[in-house]
C-alpha cells in the first residue's frame, strides 16, 4: 500500500515542481491530490500522464492524506496545516510560518535529518537561500567548525512566484524590444508583493527581498540568520546576510564568506564539499569551471566553487554557491523530506495536536 | 587660452562618455582631438555639435595636446601614453596598465586629490568597481578608521565594453523572444574577452571578471584589493573581493562589509557619507529607499544605502553601494581628474620622462 500525497498550492511555481519531483520520487505513492485556492480550483494538471483536477483547499481536504506538501503562502499553511495534522497527515511546509516554532523541525535532509525523529506532524522546509548555503557549509562545519558567516545573495525572481517571473520577462521585453529605459518600466510585484512600492528588476539589482524588519535587515536576510542557527543547532553562530534580487529567472547564487574555528586547508575543504551528499564541487579556475545559475536550472544538487582563502584572515574562506531555488530551494527539498520521513518510518498520524486550529 | 584635449579610444563605451563629460566639463577647452585604432579612424563623432573626425593613434599624435584621456586598453596605454608625456601632455589613463606603478598617482579626486601633486605626466584612473567603493568608504575611514573590507560585486556588462553590451542584448532577445534556454545561448565575449571560454550572461551570474591570477582570485578582484590599499594609502588594510557579472547593462552595485577601527554609530556613519563629496545617501528602508542600479545610470554620484550594523560584530557595518560604472567608474572620474589637475595648476609638460618609450 502506497501513500496518498496532497500538494497544497499545486498550480504555483513551486507547486508544479513539487508534482514533477513526486513523479520522479522513490516514495511509494498511490494517489496524488492537488489543492489550491478558489482562483485555481477546477484546473486540470497532469501527474504521470494522468489528469488530476485541482480541488479547493478546505478544513476537510485532508481525510485519507498521508503526506501533505504545502507551498501556498504562510497564511494558507497557518490555517490549513493543523487540520491536515488533525486528519492524520504529516505536513511538509515550504512557507516560513512554522519555521521558528520549537515544535517544528526545520530540515535539510543532508544536514539534519535526525531532527525529523521528533516531529509533531509538521516539518518545515527552510528558505531557498538558506538551504543551498547549508549544503555547502555543513561539511565544513563538521570538520573544522564555523565561527562566522557573511553572505551576499544573487537571487532569482522565481523565488517570488510565477507572477514575478512573468513580470520580469514583460519588463525585459519592454527594454530590449521597445527601447524603454529600465528605470521607467512599470512594476507591480517586485521587490515583494507585500510591500508598498514596486520597482523594475529588468537590468537592475534590488537590495530588498521580503519586507524590512525593525533592525533594518529584511525578513529574507533574517531568515538566513535564524534558520542557519536552527538547522545547524548553533544558536550563537554569527550570520549576517545581504539579500539581493537580480534579473535571473531560476537558480540563486551566493557569495559566501566563512571563518572556521580551526584553520581549514583549502584542498581539504574542497574534498569535504565534494564528498558531501547533495553537493557538487565545480572548482577549477584554470579551466574556468565555477558554478553558474544557468547551468544549475533543473538540477537537484547544490554547486560550489571559487573556494579560496581570504587574503588576510588565516581562517577565512570565500566561496560561490549555486542551486535551483525551486528544486533544492523548495520542491525537491520538500519531497526529499517526505522520502526521508518514509525511510525512517516517520509517516504516521500524530497523537497530540500541538498546533492551533484556526 | 584653453586646452587641447585628446581622447584615445574615442569610439568605445567609455570614450563616447568621456566626450560627453568633456562637453559638460568646467575645463577651459579650445580643441578636442579624437583618436582610435585603425578600425575606427575616419569615423566622424560630434563634440558640442561640431563634427570631429577620429584620427589614427600614432607616436606623433600628441603634439600640441595638453591633456590626453586614454581608454583603449592596457596595451594602447603602454605603447602611446609615454609618447604623449614626451610631447608635453598630461595623461589620465583609464586602463590598469600604470595603476600600480609607484611613479603614477592612482586617484579618486574626492579621496586623494593630493596625490596628483607629485605626478610625472601620467595619472591612473582606478578600476570602476574600486572607485565607487572608495567614495562610500573614505568618509568612514577618515572618522573611524578601517580594519577590514569584504566586498561582493554585482557588475554591469558595460564594464567589458560595447561589444559585451551588444552580446548581452542579443542573448536576452534569444531567450525572451525565441525561447532559448539561457545555458544554450552562444557567447563570444563574456566573462572576458581575454580568456579561453565564453559563457552566456543572459539570466545568469558569472563569478569571473577578467582572468584568474595564481591565487585563485581574478585580476578584477585583485584590482579592488591592491587599488584600495594604494588610494587609501593603507598598504596593510585587509581587502578581499568576489567580483560577479550580472545581466545589468549599466551601473555596478556592491555589497560591502567593513570593520572600523573604532566603533562607529550607524547614524553618524550615514551623516558622514551624506556629507562626503560625490556620495549620496539613499537610506530610508521604511520608505523602501535604497540605491538601485537602474536609477544611477547617467549620474556622476555614488549612491549608498542599506547601511546597518552587523548582527554580531560590534565594529562591523554592511552597506549597498551603486554607481554608473561608465561615469564615476571611468569617464567622469577621468575628466574629474583633469579638472582637478587644472584647478591645482598641474597641467604642464613633464621635464623628466619616467616611462619607457616602446
Amino acid at each position: 500500500m502506497g501513500y496518498t500525497v496532497a500538494v497544497v498550492g499545486a498550480t504555483g511555481a513551486v507547486g508544479t515542481r513539487m508534482i514533477q519531483q513526486l513523479e520522479q520520487s522513490t516514495l511509494p505513492i498511490d494517489k496524488v491530490r492537488l489543492l489550491s485556492s478558489s482562483r485555481s480550483a477546477g484546473k486540470v494538471l497532469k501527474y504521470k500522464g494522468q489528469d488530476v483536477t485541482v480541488e479547493l483547499t478546505t478544513e476537510d481536504s485532508f481525510e485519507g492524506v498521508d503526506i501533505a506538501l504545502f507551498s501556498a503562502g504562510g497564511s494558507v499553511s497557518a490555517k490549513f496545516a493543523p487540520y491536515a495534522v488533525k486528519a492524520g497527515a504529516v505536513v511538509v511546509d515550504n512557507t516560513s510560518y512554522f519555521r521558528q516554532n520549537p515544535d517544528v523541525p526545520l530540515v535539510v535532509p543532508e544536514v539534519n535529518a535526525h531532527a525529523l525523529d521528533a516531529h509533531n506532524g509538521i516539518i518545515a522546509c527552510p528558505n531557498c537561500s538558506t538551504i543551498q548555503m547549508m549544503v555547502a557549509l555543513e561539511p565544513v562545519r563538521q570538520k573544522w567548525g564555523l565561527s562566522r558567516i557573511i553572505v551576499s545573495t544573487y537571487q532569482a525572481v522565481s523565488g517570488a512566484g510565477q507572477s514575478a517571473i512573468n513580470e520580469t520577462i514583460r519588463e525585459i521585453k519592454e527594454v530590449v524590444n521597445d527601447g524603454a529605459e529600465p528605470k521607467d518600466v512599470h512594476a507591480d510585484i517586485l521587490p515583494c508583493g507585500g510591500d508598498k512600492k514596486h520597482f523594475p528588476i529588468a537590468f537592475n539589482a534590488l537590495a530588498q527581498i521580503d519586507v524590512f524588519t525593525d533592525n533594518d535587515y529584511t525578513y529574507e536576510e533574517m531568515k538566513m540568520t535564524n534558520e542557519t542557527k536552527k538547522i545547524m543547532e548553533e544558536p550563537d553562530l554569527p550570520v549576517s546576510a545581504t539579500c539581493v534580487r537580480v534579473p535571473v529567472l531560476f537558480s540563486h547564487s551566493e557569495s559566501v564568506y566563512i571563518e572556521t574555528k580551526e584553520v581549514a586547508p583549502i584542498e581539504e575543504v574542497k574534498a569535504a564539499i565534494a564528498a558531501f551528499p547533495g553537493a557538487v564541487l565545480e572548482d577549477d579556475v584554470a579551466n574556468q569551471l565555477y558554478p553558474q545559475a544557468a547551468n544549475a536550472v533543473g538540477k537537484r544538487e547544490t554547486f560550489v566553487g571559487r573556494i579560496r582563502k581570504d587574503l588576510d584572515v588565516e581562517n577565512g574562506i570565500h566561496m560561490w554557491v549555486v542551486s535551483d531555488n525551486l528544486l533544492k530551494g523548495a520542491a525537491w527539498n520538500s519531497v526529499q523530506i517526505a522520502e526521508t520521513l518514509h525511510e525512517r518510518g516517520l509517516v504516521h498520524p500524530t497523537k497530540e495536536l500541538k498546533f492551533e486550529l484556526k
